[in-house]
């Protein structure tokens, strides 16, 4: 490979001919050889993207950087976020806690494809624009980093975790409606209980999404706060006036979402409690899909020695030594992913309470995690729908074996007989494997006609 | 010790003589050794005794309990919530995970002293009011564990949560506003930063609490709903008309607070996110928390060779061995509280996540552990504003001492001279041991008078 | 209440009348009102006996303490043990982080029981034996407590955890071999699978916990080490020759277990990775007890819509509104269990990840949570094993049910007529609704006695 | 792009006509669009290729495989091995929890290129070699699967995990030994304390790496364990005489490492414990590690108003705002890699305890974080040494200023005038301002030559 030669404040470093990027990334490639290469999320580098262009129209309007410099700034920016130079952030998740070398990164190849664009070669000439004293013009790396990683996370979450699991929710509720004529068993204790729909059964899941996304929603007015034009420490020190907020308004602009400046600095630079509340909120539905997957897989069990109550979509052979096995597959990865997001909530919190003075140091770790939380429940909660929920169709004639035999049928007789009489007639039919009906008889406890008038399963399934 | 004999469908159990539970209490005694008795938490019982009572009222609102029996009932209710029978609820977490026992415990304990209260001899004769056909009426315990530990737990952040951690929000406050002219340096990556106040310092611990207040006041309406009426499986089985919603406002009547009836049932007996919700905010809490905690036994460091930048309140002799040593032992016990619910966070999620079908049986464990993190963040607020951040002083000494010598005040130059010129300044001043402004008026990059009129800490602390 | 003075280093202090302790352990008690009173475990209390009575033995051996002094201890340790002085600890896991207030508060006691034994009333005259220099000589909190916490943790896991889970252990293999013969379905996926009997099901129990008791046990030798002779910060300052070598020795003697002085002092005050290690196998064990738990919890399901091939006991009624249901309390009970060690886990990590130079001030919170996993790990496997696996019994009619139907018998018919026609056959049984063999031989794939001859589910159980 | 027919027992597919993976892994590429593509972990995949081998190697020693088909086999494992084939495994980690389709990924891989090797073009003919009845021949994935995972495993943690950890314990003890004599003021509660020699401080440190790889290396003897042999549910069914002990010899002698195997199958598939034992040793090293870098990161914290005891490498420009800034960014890398390890822990505890009857199905999730949890720790702890650790050098004169101011040398004065007396002396200097040997002589306590004989700094770093 051939190289070039690019310098930083501590001296020359030789960095690959045909990249974009400077000393500083190629030192940071160098000195941190942990895990996979390139592993910092490009979400976060677009999230850069717009608060670079955004930065150098507010440095503009306030007279400290030419129009000439924000125009080309700008044009870069939009390249990247295009996805143009997706190849040019070489850096991993296990750098510096602040990510400064993910924002030297971004200003490094900015400033040099800027340079490419006014026609010189890399390497050669007196640079246009500086990447510290231009492009990095009225920030910091703490608190572009948090900015950044704001951006990237809520764009993930309203693009792709909020429509996913309203998808999967709004599936269920389909389900739901088109269930609730079927009247089935229920289970407590994973024993046979009073009977319910298969709707009502169903609208439990809904409910559960209803409240885990309106819990998710709560947490994004603390994610629209930018930590931007808080400089090194939260001061703001060497920004314009009226910086902090312009700029949020030129990153509103550019995203389209309403991105307000954190109403104190401090906080947003030194704790990343935004990441911690938001993810606290992915991992209650990480729970509530849990147990929804978890019952569907155990609902569709079988075929023949399980619950069986439902069928679900054989996708693909499920077994690579027994011929004809169809398995849950869909709620496999769905609770897999739960597992993940799980871990994932501790890997934020453990990041989360460690920040030190002005400074969190553990904010690639914590955004890394939340991105992959996000995408991990939206495009899981889209793969269930797709391929498992639609296709899920009741197994009447197995609902109706379990219904026929239950003896917590037994129930409705508490309120015309008393309790310790219906569980004698449940405990005799269980020791004697017979029916309810024929013990409440036997016992002289009801007459067939008092038994079959007041033993109705669907009557069961609503209260009056 | 002596006996009598109680019964339940089972059969006849000896429990003593002198106590008031029944046979289902004494065999959960027996059957479940598991760690320290009675750890079943109060707040739960009371819990029981507003649902109870409220029960009775709609119950014979409704024509199915007399109004004899109402009373009775409610008086005992009453009694418990005064705290004369705590020693009558002998059981552990550790039982059926609905808490059916713990239910029967509070059905058996009623009917037991209204038996009392009747002029009866425990034990002796047919009870006025049966446990489950009269207590329990219109309830199951997959209905009433889950409205118990609401309540319960509801009251307790309301009553000790919020106003803990908003009296040490407060008192920061305070802190922040009496230190807004203390200039200090800041520090990030714990390395000497730019400057800003004592006061700015603080103000971001008051944020990161006013997040987390917001955050945990967003999931008190999920807290609110009340599984009451969904008896066995969420359908409302063996309840009269509007049996939900009635026995609901007279809970929020009895407590003072404004509960309602769950908008799905089956949710709110299969599964218990909001739990899951409300332990999500406690750990956000926590986690700041241990950010305020840590940070003040950092500053307060010393008192000669650590940070020392404040001093803190000497409460206790610090050492047994070491003579004259102050610790920071409330901040210890605060980072400690932090630790622990961090940790019932994962238990709270554990349980949440292993719902079936219609009942999800962590209920205990889930309510113990989100009970006891609300009490502790609670109390140690308290504690650690009354026994160190009411006392905290700035140590001005100290301060100045460490703002004089730092070289960080060279980024008030960037403006000025450029970023690699006030990069070589600081290298230069490091190495040699001197001042930034020797080295600036040495390298010919400012003169004296430039300088002094460049590098103003003060100036550093507010953006204009 | 009526007082007496009691005073230390900063001055003057008032102490309930009759108590032992002195005036550290009253600033404590009122410096510290997070939760519940007396939370510090009583175990470690213990284990400060046991220490205490080992240093006044060494320290008399060197010369350093007389004899008369070190008798005088020694009693009231044993005292101490004898379980006399419980109420005596009134201090909370919330103080210091060393636990230098609980270190006092048993140095207090000790130096006001003896006062009482030598015929004083508390409070007058001059003490006999003084807490700091007689009680606490050659030792420090900082080396102190981390003792007292190994040799309460070690105690607990080695009589309660290990025996508890061995009996569980045991009585599985019981079972495990009684039920070698019951051919049953397996499942995998949940769905039904291949044959296997239900004596090798029950082995998979027994080889986890084999596992994890030996993954319990490799944690052993690290808890064994002592901090003690660390003094403050580890060099040992204050103590006489070979100290911490000798006093390890009394405490073994004393104890009756090999505890040995730690190699390195400054990893036993500043780390307590021993506790993490101890405790990330007691988090295995609850991950395989979970599993057990939960599969026992399906398997005994029912009894007529659920799986349903075992019978556990019915222990109590199992519900309040459901007459006649029988669930499986201890399953709940013990997987509850298993989610609070989880958590715990966590807690336990979160202290111990943050030691700063030469002490790790999260002792008391770790010690406390280690104590209650290994408890209630302990107590649980063997509530678990006399209330509910020593009675389980095989369900053989729904066995042979679920063995008869199971369309996975298929799998024998691979090595014969390859995976593809094998899949043809249960695919077309499946979708008909018939059995394998009509399918068999339907698609002329194999003759009626060849299938016989081939699909012996008992033979499918033991590889050759 | 063009493609090409593929069929399974479902039906066809089409596949880009290049690659060489066949039906089965199409599917899953599109019914799992789940997170970044192909995250399934190469190592798994080559784990596989050891296994495919050996299970044909064994199958032809026991003549259920011609040697012809055993030898094309092995030659395309050994591509794979040389990693020819990376991109023919495109499966993400979230699919059948059994990662059946990633063992069809490999079955299907095998088949096509041996077509290819045999002169075919893929997609048309006959294939030579079945993936099901040949390459999986005596396999199911519920066994190869964790079998590949144990392997891959394994050789992370002896190849990068053990030896990267053991390289930084062994630097650190250079350094112990380096700074033997270096006496320096003791830290606990963030307090000055007591003296000790950096040298010791770092001897913690080794001694707590020495731990953790000791708990480490007990988890590898289960690791060792090899599933393969178990088949569908751990019978065996459908392998030969002998197979599961013959294959893990091969997998041995292919890999070179000690493996067995599993003495109890249907433990090796149902439960995952060794993953959770072996993570829980990792999550251990990290928390060890995160004390380690958060120590030397305050060690080196200033320049001028921090601790600055120690100097460590300024590997890159700090800040791209403050000039000259110098962070200790490797410390912020390592201890990011330790919260991720310990997030990972839950992901593997919250996948290991949710094994069902006989399979456990979260074996892609728990592998997968096993392994990054390996890599990282192994990485970091390479990049920690190498970029930071053998730099460090302690900053003498700061040491020697902390050393002489501190109030806490007073402690040598207990055992000459009592704890009493010294507290006195310490409170008083701390009061004034002055030093203890001033307030020594002033109190009457000592002579100046007392002083300066008991109370020497070195002589305090050491019991006799």
């Amino acid at each position: 490979m051939t190289y070039r030669i690019e310098k930083d404040t501590i001296g020359e470093v030789k960095v690959p001919e045909d990249k974009l990027w400077g000393a500083q990334t190629e030192r940071s490639r160098n000195n941190f050889k942990i895990g996979k290469a390139a592993s910092m999320p490009l979400e976060i580098i677009y999230g850069f993207a717009y608060l670079k262009k955004a930065a150098a129209f507010t440095n503009a309007d306030a007279g400290v950087l030419s129009t000439e410099k924000r125009d080309l700034i700008a044009q870069v920016c939009d390249e990247i976020l295009e996805g143009k130079h997706d190849n040019e952030f070489p850096l991993v998740i296990w750098q510096t806690g602040s990510g400064t070398q993910s924002n030297m990164n971004v200003n490094e190849v900015i400033a040099n494809r800027v340079h490419q664009l006014q026609g010189h070669k890399l390497g050669e000439g007196e640079k246009t624009i500086a990447p510290n004293d231009d492009v990095n013009k009225s920030q910091s790396s703490n608190d572009t980093f948090p900015t950044g990683m704001h951006i990237a996370i809520y764009k993930k979450i309203v693009e792709v975790t909020l429509p996913g699991i309203q998808q999967l929710r709004n599936q269920l509720e389909v389900k739901s409606k088109a269930f609730a004529d079927v009247v089935k068993i229920g289970r407590t204790h994973f024993m046979d209980a009073t009977p319910l729909t298969l709707g009502q059964e169903f609208s439990g899941y809904v409910s559960q999404l209803d409240h885990g996304l309106r819990a998710l929603e709560n947490t994004l007015p603390h994610l629209l706060e930018l930590a931007l034009g808080g400089t090194a420490v939260g001061t703001g020190l060497n920004t314009p006036k009226n910086y902090a907020e312009n700029v949020a308004k030129y990153i509103a602009e550019f995203t389209g979402y309403p991105f307000v400046s954190a109403e104190n600095k401090f906080e947003a630079l030194a704790a990343h409690d935004a990441l911690v509340e938001t993810h606290g909120a992915l991992k209650q539905l990480a729970v509530s899909l849990n147990k929804i997957g978890n019952d569907i897989r155990m609902l569709s069990s079988g075929p023949r020695s399980g619950i069986g109550e439902i069928n679900i979509p054989a996708n693909e052979p499920g077994s690579s030594i027994m011929p004809g096995k169809v398995n849950p597959t869909q709620c496999e990865a769905l609770t897999m992913v739960c597992s993940q997001v799980i871990g994932n909530d501790f890997a934020v919190t453990t990041g989360g309470m460690q920040g030190q003075f002005e400074l969190n140091v553990f904010k690639p770790v914590m955004a890394a995690n939340v991105l992959e939380s996000a995408e991990l429940l939206g495009d899981a909660s889209v793969s269930f729908d797709v391929n498992c929920v639609r296709g899920i169709e009741p197994n009447q004639a197995r609902i109706d074996e379990h219904l026929r035999n239950s003896l917590m049928l037994v129930t409705a007789l508490n309120t015309k007989i008393g309790y310790y009489k219906a569980a004698e007639i449940a405990n005799t039919a269980h020791k004697n494997g017979t029916t309810l009906k024929e013990e409440a008889v036997n016992l002289g406890y009801t007459t067939a006609e008092e038994f079959d008038e007041w033993v109705k399963p669907e009557d069961m399934t609503n209260s009056k």
